[in-house]
């Protein structure tokens, strides 16, 4: 069984245990206004009826299901708006000043005529990275699930005009699961991979929160505190070299910049076929997003896939990548 | 809230997460024989019933009820022999050759003359820190808690003439919360105590583990790595220091050499009022231990209190608690 030598979940080393001076924590705090930490990504979007109440939310029809999800749970109305395959956006036209719309900034790339709507949630997930002010667009609201792109067992932030605070403490069995195995996986990355005590726990906590119906939980002190190890520059540059390597060297690619290099296939069995040779080799490349369970197929859904390309990869896990997909 | 500022728990440093040359898990390879890897050391002493059977157990009457409870459950056939205050035996003429006799050693102090009995099984906990071979005394079988001593969330070894399998995979949700635990609490420790968060979810595993009427959980991959991140040389050293500072300043003591200095007090009430007053300053001295659980009043037991003098510690440490104590 080949567990992952790329892909996967972080893990925790010493190295992201010991304060930075110029931290992700800090510089949260001073880019964003009204910021709360929260558990998920989930739990943070939940808490976002407190502004949208009885208006309308649009969505992106190419979205998460952990988006939708606590959504659907809150009672918040919501309304569909198209993502064609370039990202650009289709059916806004429908919008009314009132409503809500809910903008994914997609690996970087985001439509700039959406942000002409006044009540705009903007989830910065894949663009929080993006060092270049200019880029990274804020909403009235803006929502990034941290613990996907640092390591970190929890974290999610909820930050705007208005301070939106957690309903509960700290999710607890779902944040002792993912500490114990982002630990335990550093040591069997450390032993390549050998030991998959880490894999079973850490889907296990996944499960725990996808079976959770309640939302709104904060973010452990523990994992408050490792977002003061974490040096924003130093990783957000090192990924920014990955993506730039990635890019020089695949055709297709897309303006943009994030922890995940997405690449559209021109069908569903070449991108499926991709996965699989580079599954085969331990390079575990996830899709953002199977839209599967809104019984609709969205174009995109069906052909992307994300290569990983964060802080932990270096030219000798992309150039790995390269060589598998034949450039 | 004073939560604690010498003593109680361990917490997990960047320091201890990166592999030394000359580490426990080495250590206790080249020392001991037929080594297995238990979660706590409740959970090995409950396995020594494969080598005791049905013969009889002689057992301190001074001891923890953490190993009085597993044996019960066991089902081995005890009897108990006298410990005085002076920590020497009594009654234990009695013992038959086929006997097995437990021996504690207490705070690196042992009596010499328990060693004529053939099958001995033999509690290293207090005396595993000791680098110098010749106090170390090692029986038939030895047992140590390693986690009471060590920064890991679990683990505890058995080793002898014979090696002793566990019966289960880990403790799950125990191991979990004393990672989360003991990761929190370096934030808290760096920040003066002032968070709580390690506080309660250590307490919550213990109270797992009180609960738990099952034993025979191995140690889990992670704590197995941990235990190679202890540079055990430096560890000892650091402790000795500590120990040899407050025997010189501390009138009554005994010979010996553990991760507690044991200060035997005339009346429990003048030990209790000691306990509080540094109590009120943070430090926590522990009692090893309360026998109240057996329904005979030990006399040790009532009067003896334990200060923490561990790797964590310095003069600083040390000299304020003699300062307190008033020597």
């Amino acid at each position: 069984m080949v567990i992952s030598t790329i892909g996967g979940e972080h893990y925790l080393t010493p190295e992201f245990l010991t304060y930075k001076d110029k931290n992700v924590y800090d510089f949260i705090i001073s880019r964003y206004n009204n910021v709360s930490f929260y558990a998920t990504g989930r739990d943070a979007i939940f808490r976002i009826v407190e502004v949208v109440r009885d208006r309308i939310l649009w969505l992106p029809d190419f979205l998460c299901e952990s988006i939708y999800k606590p959504l659907k749970k809150s009672g918040v109305a919501v309304k569909f708006y198209h993502v064609k395959d370039d990202f650009r956006d289709q059916g806004t036209d429908k919008v009314r000043k009132t409503d809500f719309v809910y903008i994914i900034n997609y690996f970087g790339l985001v439509d700039e005529a959406l942000f002409r709507f006044e009540n705009t949630i903007v989830d910065i997930t894949h663009s929080f990275i993006i060092f270049d002010n200019d880029f990274n667009y804020t909403g009235k609201i803006s929502i990034c699930s941290l613990r996907k792109l640092l390591p970190i067992p929890d974290g999610a932030l909820l930050a705007g005009y208005v301070k939106i605070e957690p309903t509960y403490e700290i999710r607890q069995s779902f944040v002792e699961k993912r500490t114990f195995g982002l630990l335990s996986r550093y040591y069997s990355y450390l032993n390549k991979f050998s030991s998959d005590e880490n894999f079973y726990v850490l889907k296990e906590a996944e499960k725990l929160l996808d079976q959770s119906g309640t939302y709104g939980y904060s973010m452990s002190y523990l994992s408050q505190n490792l977002l003061k190890c974490v040096d924003f520059q130093q990783i957000a540059q090192k990924t920014k070299e990955n993506y730039d390597y990635l890019k020089m060297k695949l055709k297709k690619h897309y303006p943009g910049f994030s922890q995940y290099f997405p690449v559209v296939f021109s069908s569903r069995e070449e991108r499926d076929n991709a996965r699989q040779k580079l599954g085969k080799k331990g390079i575990f490349c996830p899709v953002h997003w199977d839209t599967s369970f809104l019984g609709v197929s969205n174009d995109l859904s069906d052909r992307i896939m994300s290569i990983p390309c964060d802080y932990r990869y270096g030219v000798s896990h992309t150039g790995k990548i390269i060589n598998i997909l034949g450039g």
